[in-house]
């Protein structure tokens, strides 16, 4: 429960009406209880304001909060961000309760910061660190002489594996994989795929062969405040370890092949694939259902529209679209005349008709 | 162990022979054993009837069973609908134990309904609360403030986080993840993707920037006769519910963004992924890989094929193919014009010489 | 800790220098400390083997060790090969620990082999069968009759459902999810979907209706020497079983439907997904994020490069690129072609003004 002054203050937002009225919960402005903060940060949602029984609101900049009947507003200049302060203080969390869990297999070297709450059945091995302050959820795995740091926050079910590396405040969504062994495989002699990458396209004449596995002596190497989706998988690096950077968050299902090296703060939305040994800049947010082919190069600031397959290296600023990815403007003029093509068709056929009668 | 009347019966379907038969499960023609109902459905599988040993089968409408030294037949109609209720019959299930695994973690404040069968190692948190009839498998987190109906069937390791809401006969797959945290955030200034997608391609000069966390207050919330697929991950809502509808099925690998709203009796075959606030009709089948944008509506009845990535609203009724999509014979006029390319390409430079010389 | 000695001759490669010198581990040229094998298997990492301190190095056949300063060398003809060699011997594990977790939950009629390592919390059901010497990570759930070869080395959160048979020296990452139930679904009449695959676009008039399941009945079967991907997901056969053959192996978040039949020796890349009934031969190698359409053959040795989707079948030896698949040298053209017809369309335009003025 908090004020509307106080909502407002770590908002470091401007405020009006009664400001020690008091709010539970956020609520869309139509389904909005008296004790909720009404949501309605655009014009758009000022009529369905009315169809709820808010008395207060986080409003537009500059909405006439009395006039639609409120009995305090908080005014948002950056929506979103608003709702990033706003959701953060009101969050219910999941119900985790202090302390380890009696169910809990913590093997007896595994060193446990102050303050960790460890949830039921989870398994912590030997010489694994938590930083302070860490909430693990129920049926959470990690692995041997894997370091996590303080506030970390993991869901149900996430696992980590061996040695794996995690800075600060870490959060890990339901079912997350990180350190599963990289996809690595050669044969004996030249396969067939060796020979289409280099003709792009004939495979030649080999024997059928088995796959020889090559082992990942790696782990996986986290920096701080990152986030990894649901489902996620992350593969250990072969000989050094696979590397996410700083602030880089990760949605649903998203692959991140062994060797990859991710920078800051970029953002890979859901079911995007990494291949093997990619290297991702800075600030890069590839959208969802993105592809990299291995061992390519995307620059800093890079944007990828969903459903983009880059299967070359991308040079840093680049908007891309596409499979095989091109720059976005490029992707809208092929796709206009790609749509044109029929009618271009028939014209051609007027004439060559026209021409060589 | 079914006598061959008893299936019919159960299938409404017509039977000639020996109804008082026994089979005890079923089986493709040529590995049918003599106690096995073989299916046989169209006269493709007539030869291979004689490979088998079967004594019994269920037939194409008018089948001369008795030609290919059957001693019982049973004839569908609809062939594929006699397999939903054939296999509903024999489905030995999964080796369920009555009652509650000893080594299951259950809050004392969960409400268990009658006949509920909890595998070992579960996790049940506070306030949830499970229908009569319901089998929970092995390995299996419910959350604090959980609702699930009657009859639900869950597989093994399959995780529901707090405060969801599910309808009655709810069936989910080994690792379905439900109530994962919405993947949403903001910088704090303009960003270069805000700039790009104004733009649709330029995403200007802005400072890096890192994300601030949208984090979700909303739940998920699922209708009845609903069934979600190994390893599927259902985003919670940021203020309100995400909503999946009544009788709607996911198939493997399926990712529903935050505030996603899906209604009843749609289909989503496998690694389709819904980004966020989508928007889904009734009676949507997408194949699988499709992926929807984020904030589009994708209109009742609407049918995409495997692979299709919708880029912009689509009205009800649409079949819909490829990557943008578009309607599905238009995509297959685009797709024979892209083929003929490369010799539209020289009948363009023979036509050029011969009227430019 | 092995001599250059004893790991040239597990490589059956050549070594020169001080063969008893010892190493612990492998790291990257610039990386390697006195105790490390820098693996170095090109010229191209010879500057890079100055930064660090290795005293051995896997170099590339007929480099100049002693010029590199090294007291040790061995010579690898074919690099990744012998990549495969050395990963193996020095591969440090997951921590496994002998025997039998008190924590786990065995059934007293499954049959453990010895030398078996389960667990923590791990769940083994009914008529189990463990091969012996298999290592079972925690967590991991293994169904009613379910029968593992020899030598199997499951992660971390294997989930394996009822009567699943595979062979010996399996392997398994994180969050694996074998014997699914498969995804198929009829309606009671006709559907729109039925009639839009027939018309190829027209889904015609149809009531909307509920969806009926087909359960399944058969389970998955897996050959000799496969690996399975974390967060895959494998379905369920409807009648008869799922196959996978030998030597076959599965990259992350790859989904196999049900009725599937895979050959020997295959690689499926992150994220490729085949819908039900899909026929893949020998040899065949599907980059990542793939898909196969249901009721489709891929024949031996086929090659698809990452994101193909394969819509109609593909005879043996093909190499495929595109959506939809095309071969990939028609891809190439079809590419150049797309990307030139901006250009064209102006042309076009010149010379339907020239010609019709």
């Amino acid at each position: 429960m908090f004020t509307i002054r106080e909502i407002a203050n770590a908002l470091g937002a401007e405020a009006a009406g009664a400001l020690d009225l008091t709010v539970t919960h956020a609520a869309e402005p139509q389904d909005a209880k008296p004790d909720a903060l009404a949501m309605a940060m655009a014009p758009k949602y000022a009529d369905a304001l009315a169809l709820g029984s808010a008395r207060a609101a986080l409003l537009w900049d500059g909405a006439d909060w009395q006039g639609m009947g409120l009995e305090a507003a908080i005014f948002a200049t950056r929506p979103r961000l608003a709702m990033g302060g706003v959701t953060r203080m009101l969050d219910p969390g999941q119900g985790e309760q202090p302390g380890i869990h009696p169910s809990a297999v913590i093997d007896p070297t595994a060193q446990i910061g102050a303050d960790v709450s460890i949830g039921p059945l989870c398994v912590v091995g030997p010489n694994a660190r938590i930083g302070e302050g860490s909430l693990i959820g129920a049926h959470c795995f990690i692995g041997a002489d894997v370091t996590i740091g303080a506030q970390a926050h993991l869901r149900e079910m996430v696992s980590i594996g061996a040695r794996v590396t995690i800075g600060d405040r870490f959060r890990a969504q339901p079912g997350a994989r990180i350190a599963s062994d990289g996809f690595s495989y050669v044969t004996p002699e030249t396969s067939g795929v060796e020979n289409a990458r280099k003709t792009l396209g004939d495979q030649g004449e080999t024997d059928a062969q088995s796959w020889v596995r090559i082992h990942s002596l790696g782990a996986v190497r986290i920096g701080n405040d990152v986030e990894i989706g649901a489902n996620c998988t992350i593969d250990n690096g072969t000989i050094r370890d696979t590397v996410i950077g700083n602030g880089t968050k990760l949605d649903n299902q998203v692959h991140i092949g062994h060797n990859c090296r991710i920078g800051n703060d970029c953002l890979l939305c859901g079911q995007t694939g990494l291949s093997g040994s990619v290297d991702i800049g800075n600030n890069v947010v590839l959208g969802g259902q993105c592809g990299v082919a291995d061992n390519l190069f995307v620059g800093d600031r890079v944007i990828a529209g969903g459903g983009t397959k880059i299967l070359s290296n991308v040079p840093a600023g680049r908007v891309m679209m596409g499979y095989p990815a091109v720059k976005m403007d490029t992707h809208t003029e092929i796709y206009k005349a790609q749509r044109r093509l029929p009618r271009l068709m028939r014209e051609l056929d007027a004439l060559k008709k026209a021409v060589f009668k």
